[in-house]
Order: C-alpha cells, then structure tokens, then sequence
C-alpha cells in the first residue's frame, strides 16, 4: 500500500469520531442529551421525528433507549417507535423491562414477536409470564414455534435447555466438505447463525465438529472426518448456565453441541448468549456478598425491600451479638469510656481485613482456582498476609494511642487485640466460604454475615477482655 | 430416527460420565486425587507414567494442573511434561504463575514458544518481562514475529492493540463468494481461526464483514458486496480492553475489527480472547470495594500484603474519625455503659445498608445501565428503598431495646438514631460512586471507604447526640 492511498483518506483521530457521534459517548452509552430529545419528540407527539432520530440504532441501543426512558414515559416510546421495536429489541431488554412492557400486550402480539427469535429468546421473553398468560401465548403460536418452546420450557431455569437454540446444522462423517456447502446452500430453512457444523453418527451422538474456516479452507473432494475435531465439549442438557458459561471460557468455545441424558445431540449453545451470563455471575459475587440480591436497578421496588432488608436484619442480630458482648465489660467502660471510643476501631478495620480474604476467596472459588487441590496452601497464604497486616497495623494504632493518650498500657492492649483480630478475621474470611463450598452452599451467599459476627464480637471481647485483664 | 437407533446405543447419564471421569469433578475442575497422582509420579522420577496421565488433557487444563501444583514442584513437574506442556498452555496459564515459570526459561526458550502463538498470547507471555529480560527474547525471534510483537508493544497495556491479532481476512468488495473460497484454499500461511471475513476498501478501510455461514450458504457467483453486513462495530487500536469487552458483550459480537487513528484495518479481535477480561472486569468490582487489590491467590505474597495494608491503613484513619465522634461524648456514656453497648448497631446495620446500595450502584455504572439519563432516578429509588428498609429496622430494634431495656426513650432514640442512619447510608451509597464516576475515577476503587467513613461516624454521632439531647 502506498503513501498516497493513506493520504486519499484523510486520517481522523477515533476521538473525532466520538465528538462527531451526538448519539453514544465514549463508552457507547446513550447520551443523556439524545435520550432527552427522542424523549421529547414522543412527547410533543411527533412520532416521525422520534423514528428518524432512532432509525440506524443497533438493537441493543433501542432495548437502552427504553431502558433509561422513565417508567411512565416508555409506553407512548413504544408506541411512537412501533415496527422499529421489533422482536431482537425485545430480546435485548433488561428483563423486569421487558416483564413490565410484555404485561401491557395482547398474547397474539407476544406471540408474533416469539415466532421472530431463536428458541432461547422465545423462552427468554415468555418464561416469566404468569401461568395463564404463559398458556394464551402459547396458544397463539404456530404449532412448529410452539413445540420448540414448549420444550424448551420443560427444562429447568437457568439450565443448558433454556439456552440452546434447536437450529444447527449436523453432518454425517462420511460426507465430503463439497456435500456440506451444497446443502448448506440448498435450503433457505436452516440456521444462518452458526460457526461450527456438527457430525453426528447415524443415531445422532456427537462425534466431531468442524469450525466454518476449515471447511472453507478444504477442497471439496476431501472426507469431512479427515477434518473435523474429535475431542469436543459436550454439554449436558440440564446443566447449569454457570457451568456452561466455565465451560466456555475455560475451553475458549464458540458454540458447543448440548446432548440429552442419552447423549443425543439436541442442540447447540454460541458464545454470544453466554458472554451476559459470564458478566453476571462474574458480577453477582458483590451483590450477594452485601446481600444485595439481584441487585437490578429495575427490579421492582418491593422486592428490591424484600431482598435487602432480609439480609439486614441478620445482621441486626449479629450486631445484637457483638452488643452483648461489649455489655458484659460495662462496668470497665464506665470506669473509662476511652473504651467506647476505642474498640469499634478493632472490630471495624478487624472487619475489613475480613471483606478482604472474603472478597479473595469467594472469586477464586467462583472461578475455579481454589479446589480441593490447593485450599490449605490459600489458608496458609492469608495466614500470612493477616500476620503481616495485622502486626504493621497494630504498631501503627499501638504508638498512636500511647503517645495520643499517654497509656503505655491501652497502646499495647490495643495493639494485641488489632493483631489477634485482624488474624481472626483473615482465618474467618478463608475458611467460612470453603466451608460453605464444601457444604454445597453458595459460599458468596451467607459468608459476610458470619465473618463480620466474629470480626465484630471477636474485636470487642478481646478488645476489652485485654483491657480489664490489664486492670484498666 | 427409529427407536432401534436409540436402543443400538446404551443410554448413559451424564452424570455416569462424570462419574467415570476420574480427571474432573462436574464443574471440570481437576480432581484433587487426580493432581496428586500426577505429582507423585513426578516426585517418584516417573515421568513416562505422569505424562501418560496427562497427555489427553486440554491445555487448559495442564495450565490448571501447574496452578495447583504448589510452587516447589512446579519446575520438577514442568520439566516432566516437557513437550506436552506447550505454547498453548503457558497461553492459558496464570499470569504470575507464567511469570514464575518464564523467569526460569532461557531467553531462546521463550522466543521460540512466543513464535508458535497469535500475536496477542505472545505479546502477553512478554509482556510482564523486566526490559532486559524482553529484549533478549525479541533478540532471539525471528525477524517477522519479532516486528509484530513489538508493534503490539508499542500500545498502551490492556488497549485493544495488545489484544489483536494482525493474522486475518480481508477481501476486496467486489470480489465473488467463489474467489473468496478459492483464495482461502490457495494457501496454507493464512489465519486458521476466524468468524468473519473483513471487506475493505482499496485503502484498506474496512468497509464490510461476511460472515462464514453467510459465505458458506451463497452461490459462488454471488458479489461479496451484495451479502455482506456494512454496519459492523470497529474498535480503535488505543481503546481500553474494558470497554472492548463491553462492546462485544452488547452487540454479541464474535469477532471485530480493530483499526488504527486513520481507519486503517490493522487487526482482529475474537470473541475467546474477551471473554476472560469480561470475566475478570465484572469480578474486580468486588475485590476493589474491599480493598483487595488485584485479588489473585498466586499473586506474590508482599504485592498482596501490600494492596491490602494500604486498604487497612486508611480504614484505620476513618475509624480514627468515628472514634472521635464517640470521645465527645464519653459523659454520657460513663453515666450509662449500655450507650456504648448498643452504638455498634446503629453504625454496624447502617454500615451493612450503605454497602448494599454501593454494590448496586457501582455494579449498575459498570454495565453502562445508570447514566447522565437516569442517575437522579435512581438516587431517588435508593431514598425510597433506604426509608422502608429504615422504617422496618427501626421498628424492630426500637421495640427491642423498650421492651428488654425497659426504657421508651431509649427505645425511641435508638430506632430515630437507625432510621436516620440507614437513610444517610442509603444516599452515601448512591452519590459516592456518581460522584466519582462523574469525575473520572473508578466508583469501584475508593468508594466503600468514604461509605463507611460516613455510615459509622453519622451512627456514633446520631445515636448519641440524641441521647444526650434526650437526657439519657
């Protein structure tokens, strides 16, 4: 390529790009600005000038658009935008979005949309609906679409069968790669998004695949068992999507065949409906750790209550724990309330060091690196750290109270129970969550309410044990 | 497909499978028996019976097998898997396990593993080398791997450019399906491992992608120009592997473009290469919020002790803080203990309520779902879900203390004190990590301490203002 082509094109920075873009800023959110103005444009019932402004949106900026559209405003968005919120929009919607948006629809609407989208969307639109409006969708499908989400739906949530879709395309081995382009270009029915061809044997097990480049890159007479993959991740129908998602990622995978418990291929998962659920599960581990539970910003207020105030008022009661325990040294803080002043800093750092281990633990058991292979060396490992941090804080706090409140003694009590915590705290924070993970529980889910009881009753008992054993 | 057929194969579970695997358990992680058999052999001088046990394993997961393997084994085991332990498993590996590992080879070593991977795993097995340590290895590489490497590292680390590959397809737009086919077949130098076919213009600007199926299913006299997709996502060269991620992940994308500040095609980035940072950006909000730095359990014992007692340190000064909120009140609590007793569950459940809304919110600022468009709705969500939840624990903690303490005021002041509390907690929570986020910094990285700061010294304060204002 010659200097001249380079200077046909006048170069613009991507930068440019961005401040040209009036529609996405630099990280593709909407702006609030073109969100405002389509917004408007509904409102002042001009619906031509809302289409235009919408019309070259990539779906997943229009599911956006309704998104931060306020609640009472993305009917009449809706509506204005009809035929250009077509079913992948649909698809793309948060999912209490879109619950709340499908309520307001006739079953044949809901119907027509599900017939646009692959199995897995269809489900996806349709198994949060109320029995009987699930029935009446249903109903108003084509017999075809029906059974394929019928189907579907009769696997569990949140399971491989929800999340395949049925359209792949499946070869025997003894067909040539020249076989496979002829009928992949004999029928408009079959799938048209797909990255790998599955062979299968005559009963129709798995046996290989062959990835889209390499048959492009093979010549027509050539046998596709010569080409294909033999070793293959075979996904079982009822497994879990977290596992698909390990799955993956692990293996690097771009589509993968999904078996039935007898091993017969019955469809086929691709990474694009994968890479949202490794986000959330990847990102839940925050949530559940602060007892945040789904933690949507468009769950429904009242669950949203439900879900937090559950969770703090467990910890109300581990506070009332730590309570007792400090009201058992009463008479020592009314003798010196320095005392008061001074523990909720070994039980609050003693706290955080503990979120620290948790926080450590629980992904590294989420992502599959802490196994049965290693978790003695990680309990040694922040056995160590703890050691570490605990005793560079407990010199810091030790001097500071001695020379602040010119007590030798309260600076070494101080010191004592803020390294003995921040030990506690780091053994807690490693060992409650593999505990929970050996017992089968979600070691994210309950892990912080323990750890803080102990870092809290342990920091204020030894705290003030230390201290009216000193005979302070 | 007749019912002999399913007879002709013995249905099994997949739950046999796993059963049989003596190599995995159902989450494919190594079993810990399996690991340690490996590592006896090793330890027993008997390498043919460890490589045997090991030689069907993917890379993947001799990559975790080094990884579990405790560090003073891993040479011994490495140097007995020597030749099953390829490019593609130092590719897969941890990156301070890889570091370790690579510290030991000799240059030549490394080069000649960095020759046999895409640019991108190269460039990441180098990357981490001490500048001396990475010439040497580009010393030894030759001449057109060297080039391409150092083109990568001439990028900003975690930016797109490092996480391309150059090897790709571009095709003229007005070339037919059946030269695309032929050229593919015509040589064996070309990319192996790709989605899409990128059309460009003379100048080398992408103006198009096909997709493979959509080549595959065209006649061969079919014009590129008429099947393929002109809106296509292109990534800068220079922009932030975060925010490549989030682009794959909202327009499903599997492969893309990467282009350079003057629109030029200059690499490709799949999907397999994202989905781990995916992973590891949606788990990072977690380690961030408690201070846990890079959070990685094979990450060196002083980096850790390090990022953890910074944490700790300035968790100490806002404890300092909330400690001297209570030393002005140390009167009123040396006239009655139980004050000291119970401020730890004001500020221990407003600390726990604050927590929950960061989780949320930061995790919501991360997907790119709270924008300038709707971020003062949300604040007022929060408000509303911080009241009820308030109101609740309020209640509960208020009649407790009237009816086991026996005082009303106490009672009263207690349930005002959490009220308050929860609902400053509540907005903390929201307009810490808005605030950061609006002036550029990560919400993720220093909000939790500014929340705590906030949640304890407000419930000491609060708590035992109106104590003392009440005359207790």
């Amino acid at each position: 390529m010659s200097d001249s082509d380079i200077i046909a094109t006048p170069p613009h920075e991507p930068e440019a790009v961005h401040a040209e873009d009036r529609i996405h800023d630099e990280e593709d959110r909407l702006l609030p600005a073109f969100v405002r103005e389509v917004l408007d444009a509904v409102a002042d019932g001009d619906d031509e000038a809302a289409r235009e402004l919408v019309a070259e949106l990539h779906p997943a900026d229009i599911a956006d658009l309704i998104e931060l559209a306020p609640g009472d405003e993305r009917g009449d968005l809706i509506e204005a935008l009809a035929g250009i919120v077509d079913a992948d929009v649909y698809a793309e919607l948060n999912e209490y979005v879109r619950e709340d948006v499908i309520d307001e629809m006739e079953p044949q609407q809901v119907a027509d949309l599900a017939a646009q989208l692959d199995t897995d969307d269809a489900v996806a639109l349709i198994e949060d609906l109320e029995q009987d409006e699930q029935l009446a969708v249903l109903r108003a499908m084509e017999p075809d679409d029906r059974a394929a989400v019928e189907e579907a739906l009769t696997y569990g949530e949140e399971t491989a069968g929800r999340l395949m879709q049925r359209d792949l395309i499946a070869v025997p081995e003894h067909w040539k790669v020249g076989q496979v382009i002829d009928y992949l270009r004999s029928s408009d029915e079959l799938a048209t998004d797909f990255w790998e061809v599955f062979v299968v044997s005559p009963n129709h097990h798995p046996v290989g695949t062959c990835k889209l480049s390499t048959i492009l890159r093979s010549p027509r007479s050539t046998l596709v068992s010569e080409i294909m993959a033999r070793k293959q991740t075979l996904i079982p129908v009822d497994l879990d999507q977290e596992e698909v998602a390990l799955k993956f990622q692990k293996y690097a995978l771009i589509s993968a065949a999904v078996v039935d418990s007898s091993g017969r291929l019955v469809g086929m998962i691709t990474v694009d409906d994968i890479v949202h659920i490794i986000q959330e599960e990847a990102g839940e581990d925050v949530l559940l750790l602060s007892g945040a539970g789904e933690g949507d910003i468009n769950e429904p207020l009242v669950d949203t209550y439900k879900a937090r105030v559950r969770w703090l008022a467990a910890n109300l009661l581990t506070a009332l724990v730590a309570s007792m325990v400090i009201s058992q040294f009463e008479n020592a803080i009314e003798r010196m309330a320095v005392l008061a002043a001074l523990m909720p800093i070994v039980a609050g750092v003693g706290g955080n060091a503990g979120t620290q281990t948790l926080a450590v633990t629980v992904r590294a058991i989420a992502t599959n690196q802490l196994t049965g292979s290693n978790h003695w060396r990680a309990v040694w490992r922040e056995i160590r750290v703890a050691m570490m941090n605990g005793l560079t804080i407990a010199v810091l706090i030790g001097i500071g109270v001695t020379l602040v409140l010119g007590s030798g003694t309260l600076g070494t009590v101080i010191a004592l129970a803020m390294l003995t915590n921040i030990v506690v705290a780091g053994l807690a924070g490693v060992l409650v969550p593999l505990g929970l993970e050996k017992a089968g529980a979600d070691p994210a889910v309950a892990s912080s309410v323990f750890v803080t009881m102990v870092t809290d009753s342990m920091g204020f008992l030894v705290f003030l044990g230390l201290a009216t054993a000193a005979g302070l």
